[in-house]
C-alpha cells in the first residue's frame, strides 16, 4: 500500500515538504495539496499531478487523502487543521510549533486522549539529526559519565520583518525547549530569558537581538542558550553537553575543505532545509512508516511534547517580560497516553 | 507508476541495496531477489514480502520485474546478468566494476550499441557523493583556478582472506579508476602501480599492501594513490585537488566532535556503506528516475565508464607486474552511444 | 646590560619561572631563588648555579637582585612581598592574583600611586597569548563589527584537596575576570555566579563543580563562563566572542593529527603550562624588557588590573552566597597613573 | 658568560635571525654582523647596537665574536665561510643547504673531520619543529607501527623572478631531502622527480611549478612530495607517515577560528618565518647552549647532513633531467665523527 499525502501549507517549508514527499519519501506519495493562496496550491499541484484543494478542511475530508500534513502560518493556525484530522480520525503531521499558545495545545491533547490513540506526530525534526542522536545515545548510555551543563546556540543570518521578541520564543527557541528536555530527560524546573544591552545594528523594532536564554531541568542540569536571529552569517546550531568525563557537541554537514587565500574554510549552512535535511527526511520517512503500521513510533515528538514546549516558551516570555528573572515551568498532569 | 525492482545478489552489498530499495527510495518498491544461495535470498523474500526466484535469468525475465539490479559477487558474474537484461530490454543497473576484464565489458558496449540506447548504469556511487560533487563544481567553475594535481587515498580496514592484489586494483582501485578521469574531465594517458618495500605486517600471501598507482591525463594532470586495505584504521577515503589558486579535498562525515582524555575527536567511518550511503541512496534514486522517465540520467555512469575503468585497470596490473613503469592507457573508439 | 632576577616561590609556577628565565629570557639571568622550603630553594639555587636566600626579604634587598618575581602560594602572600620591593624602589612581578582581597589591592595601588610610577606588572598571561591578542586585535578594528556576547569555558582535569568554592573564583575565574573586560574595553557593571544542582561526583567537600559565571560590562556586553575544574578530561580553555558580522574563537596549540581506531583526532593540553607557554614566555620577556627600559609597556597588566579583577572576584563571591542574583561590580575612582 | 654572536648575510632570513638573537635567545648576545651590502649591515648594528665588520671573513676574525651564523644568498657563498670558521676554531651555524653542491659540503666534512670535533650544525630548523617531533617520537616508539609510506607537500604562495627548477630542489625539497631520511631513520636508496604535464599559469621562464618527487629508503618506505612555490594560495606544508595502525601528520599553528559570511576558517601562514618561529627559535637556542657548553647536541643537524640532503638533491636534479626515472642516491663513507 501507498499512503497518500495531503499538505496544507505550500510556502518555504511546505514545499520543502511537497519535494520531499514526492521525491524522496518511501511507500508514500503527494496526492493533494491546498493552501490560502489558491495560485501557489494550484502550481504545486501541476507541477507533481496531484489534487489541489481550495481548503484545508476539503482536503482533510477527502476520501482520497490517508494522511495529512499541516505546514501553515503563522503558526497559531496548526491546532484548527490538527483538531479537525482527529475529528475525521486521520493520521496528522503539524510542523513545529504545534501552537503559539499553551492553550491551544491543551485542547489537542484533550481531543487525542479522548480518541486514546496518538494520530499526532509533531515536527521536532532535530529528534531524528544524526548528530543530536549521537549526543543523546552517549548521554543514554553515560558514555562520558553523566550530563552537567549544555551550551548552546541558535543562530540564523536574517529574519523577515515582521518577526518579533515572541518569535525569537515561539519560532526559533521552540527547537531548544523541546530538544534540551528531551536530550536529558528530565522535565523543566525554572527558565529564563534576558536581553543584554548590546545588540546587533541588524536588528529592527519590535526585536531584541541577540538574547540570552537558560534552563534548569528537575534533575539539576543547566543549560543556556543564545538565540541570535541576524547574525549576518550562517545558520549555525551548536550543542554541546558536558559531562562529567567529557564533552559531546554537534557538528555541521560540511562535504569539503577548501584551502585558500592563506586560509582552510568549511562551509557553514546558510538554512535549515539544508542544515537538517537528513533529519527532516527521516522525519517524515519514519512518520510514514507508522501511519502505514498504524501505529506512529513511541518515540516520535508527540502532542504532549508539542505543549510542553509551549508551556517553556510561555515561561520565558513572561521572564524576558519581568526582569529577566527565572520563571517556574509548570506542567499539568501528564494523561497515560503520552507515558512511554 | 511504481517501478518493480527485482535484484540479483543478496551478499555485503546486495542486502545494503535490498534495504535501500525496501525502505528508502522513492517511486519503487523491491518486488523480487535471487542469489546462488537460495536460502539467503528466501531470507529477504520474506522479509521484505516480495518474489524469490530460483536464478538471476528467471528474476530477468518474469514480467513481474521491472528493472534489475546485478549485485553479485564474484564481479566477473555480473556481465552474464546485464546481457540478459539488454536480451529482455530491461533496464539494469551492475554494481561496480562492470567486470573485471576489459573484453567482456566490451561486449556490453556492443549489445547496447546495437540496441541503441542506454539501458545499463554502472555502480562507480562516488559521481553521486555531495564531496565529490562539490569538487567537480569547483573544477568545473574554475573556482581555484585550473586543477593540477590530485593526493588521493583509498584505505580500509582489512581484507578478506581471499583478496589479492588484482583485487587492490579491480576491486578498489577501480573506484578512483572511475572518479578520478571524470573529476578532471580528461581521459588517462599513463597510468602506473608500485609496490613499496615497506609492507604492513597485517597483510596475507598473495597481496602486497599498501601499494601506490599514478594516474596520467591527456591534459597533463597527474594524480597519486594510496592503495591501504588492510590499514587496521578505518575506512579512510581523500581527495584533494591541487589547483592554481587553492585546494579543495573530501571530508568524511561527521555529526559530533567529543572531547574526552586530553584529546578532540571524530569518528572516521568503518565501511564503504556507511561513508557513502548518501552517494548510494542518490545514485539508486537517479537511476529509478531514469528508468521511470525511460530516460537514464546524461551524466549517471554508462557501460563506456564500466569499460574505461577496466581498461585502465588492465594497464595498472601490468605496470605492478612489469617494473613498475608507467604504462599507456588505450582506448577503442568511443561510439556515439556514448557521447554526451 | 644583563637583568638579574630574583624568584620568591620555587612550587609549580614558580619552578616554571625559574626554568624560563634561566632558559628561554632574552636579556636577564636567574641571580638569585627564595621559598618557605629551604631545602627547594636549595635545590634550584644549585641546579641554575645562583645565590640562595633564606627569605623573600632578603632576596629584595639585595644589590645583587635588580627585580622580583613573586610566585608564592598561597595567594594572599603576594602582597607584603610586591609592597617591600615597592619600598625599595624595585621592579616586581607578582603572579596572579595579586591577592585574594581587593582591600590588598587597594595598598598596592596606593603604594605605587604614592611613587608614581609603574613598577609592577600582574601575571595575568593571558594577555600576551597569541589567541587572545588576535581576538582582541579583531575586536579593536571591528572585523566583524561590535562585540555583543562571549562564551567562556575555564576546564581543568583535577583540583588539590584544599581548593575550594573561593579558589574557583579568586584563582580560576580571575582570569577570566581580567580577560573579559580587558577584550572588550569595558568595565564591569554586574556578575553573577550560579551552582547547579547537577555536579560532578569527582569533586569533593567544600567545592560545588561546576559553577556557571555570568559578567555584564557598562557597554551591555554578555558574557557567560563555565568553570569546571575536576572535569576528568583536559586543560579546556574556550573563548568565543560573538560580533554582529562573525564570531572569533580561541583554539588549542596542537603540532600534529592522528587517525586510528576509526578515529581523527588531535590533544587538549593537560595543564596551563603546556597550553600559555607562549603567553608565559612573552609575558616574561615582555616585563623584563620593560624593567631594563625602566619604562613597563603600558599595555602591561597593572596592579589596577590585579584591583579590577579582585573587585569582579569579590562581587562573584556575593552572588554565590546570596541566591545567584547579579551583583553589581563597585571601583573606586581610577588614578591617573593606571590611565594609559 | 653570555655568548657574542656574529651574524653573516643580513637579508630577509638573516634580519630575521638578527631579531631572534638579539631578542628572543637565552645567553647570547648580538655582537656583530656583516653584509656584502654595507649600508644593510650597518643599519642592524646601529637598531642593535653591534659591531659592523666590512667582510664576513673579518668578523670571523674578530675576538670579540665568538661563534658565527652564516645567513648569506646566495646559498653556494656558505661553506667558505664555513671553512674560514673551521679554520679558526669556531663554532659556526649555516643555514641551509649547507650548499648547492655536495662536493663542497665534503670540503666542510673533510676540513671538519680532520679536527676531529663537531663544530658546524647546519640549519634543518625542521628537526625543531613541535610538530615533526611528535611524528618522529611516534616513530620511534612505534605507537602506530611501522612507519610505511609518507606524503608530504611544500608549498610557497610565490617565488622571485630568479628561482629556477633547480631552486625547486635545492632551495626547497632541500628541506624534506633532510626531514624524510630522519623521521624514518634510514638512508635513501633511489630518488626520482617528474615534472607533470600540467603547471600553473602564474610561473615564469625557467621554474616548472609544480614538480613531484620521491624518496625511497633503503629499508622500503617510500614518500612523495608535492613541490609547488607559486601556488598563490599559502605556505602550506604538510606531512602525513601512514603507519601500519595509523596516521600521524602535520598541522598549521592556529591561534583562532573565525565563522563568518557562511564559513569556519583558521589561517595558513603566509612565510616560513611565521610558520617555523618556534622551530627557527628552539634551533639556534639548541645551537647556543651547545656552543656554551662546548659541545653542540649530538641530535643537532651536522656536516654530515647537509652533505647527505646535497647528494639526495643531486640524484632529483639527474632524475628530472633523465626522464623522470629513479635515481641512486650515493653517498660516501660516513666519518666516524658523525656516527651518534
Amino acid at each position: 500500500m501507498t499512503l497518500r499525502i495531503g499538505i496544507i501549507g505550500c510556502g518555504y517549508k511546505g514545499s520543502d515538504h511537497i519535494d520531499r514527499v514526492a521525491n524522496r519519501i518511501n511507500g508514500a506519495t503527494l496526492a493533494g495539496v491546498a493552501d490560502i493562496k489558491q495560485e501557489l496550491a494550484e502550481k504545486y499541484a501541476q507541477k507533481y499531478n496531484c489534487k489541489h484543494f481550495e481548503t484545508g478542511e476539503e482536503l482533510i475530508e477527502s476520501p482520497d487523502i490517508d494522511a495529512i500534513m499541516v505546514v501553515t502560518r503563522p503558526h497559531d493556525t496548526h491546532v484548527p487543521f490538527v483538531l479537525k484530522a482527529l475529528e475525521k480520525g486521520k493520521y496528522v503531521f503539524s510542523e513545529k510549533p504545534l501552537s503559539t499558545s499553551a492553550d491551544d495545545c491543551k485542547r489537542v491533547v484533550e481531543a487525542e486522549t479522548k480518541i486514546g490513540k496518538r494520530l499526532v506526530q509533531v515536527g521536532f525534526m532535530r529528534r531524528y539529526d544524526n548528530g543530536y542522536r549521537q549526543i543523546k545515545k552517549a548521554i543514554d548510555e553515560g558514555t562520558y559519565g553523566k550530563p552537567l551543563l549544555l551550551h548552546m546556540t541558535h543562530r540564523n543570518e536574517t529574519t523577515v520583518s515582521d518577526y518579533y521578541d515572541n518569535d525569537a520564543i515561539v519560532e526559533t527557541a521552540i527547537h531548544e525547549c523541546d530538544i534540551m528536555h528531551w536530550l536529558v530527560g528530565s522535565d523543566y524546573d525554572k527558565v529564563s530569558c534576558f536581553i543584554p544591552g548590546a545588540q546587533t545594528k541588524y536588528t529592527h523594532e519590535g526585536l531584541h537581538d541577540p538574547q540570552v536564554m537558560t534552563f534548569d531541568t528537575k534533575n539539576g542540569i543547566h543549560a543556556d542558550l543564545e538565540v541570535f536571529v541576524n547574525n549576518h552569517n550562517s545558520y549555525d546550531i551548536n550543542c554541546e553537553v558536558v559531562c562529567e568525563e567529557g564533552t559531546i557537541a554537534l557538528t555541521s554537514p560540511i562535504f569539503t575543505q577548501v584551502k585558500t587565500q592563506e586560509r582552510a574554510q568549511t562551509s557553514i549552512p546558510q538554512n535549515d532545509s539544508f542544515r537538517f535535511r537528513q533529519a527532516f527526511d527521516s522525519e517524515i520517512q519514519d512518520w510514514v512508516n507508522g501511519v502505514l503500521a498504524d501505529h506512529l513510533n513511541p518515540t516520535a515528538p508527540t502532542t504532549w511534547d508539542g505543549l510542553m514546549a509551549c508551556v517553556a516558551a510561555d515561561a520565558l516570555e513572561k521572564s524576558r517580560d519581568n526582569g529577566f528573572v527565572k520563571e517556574p515551568v509548570v506542567l499539568p498532569e501528564r494523561p497515560d497516553l503520552y507515558k512511554n
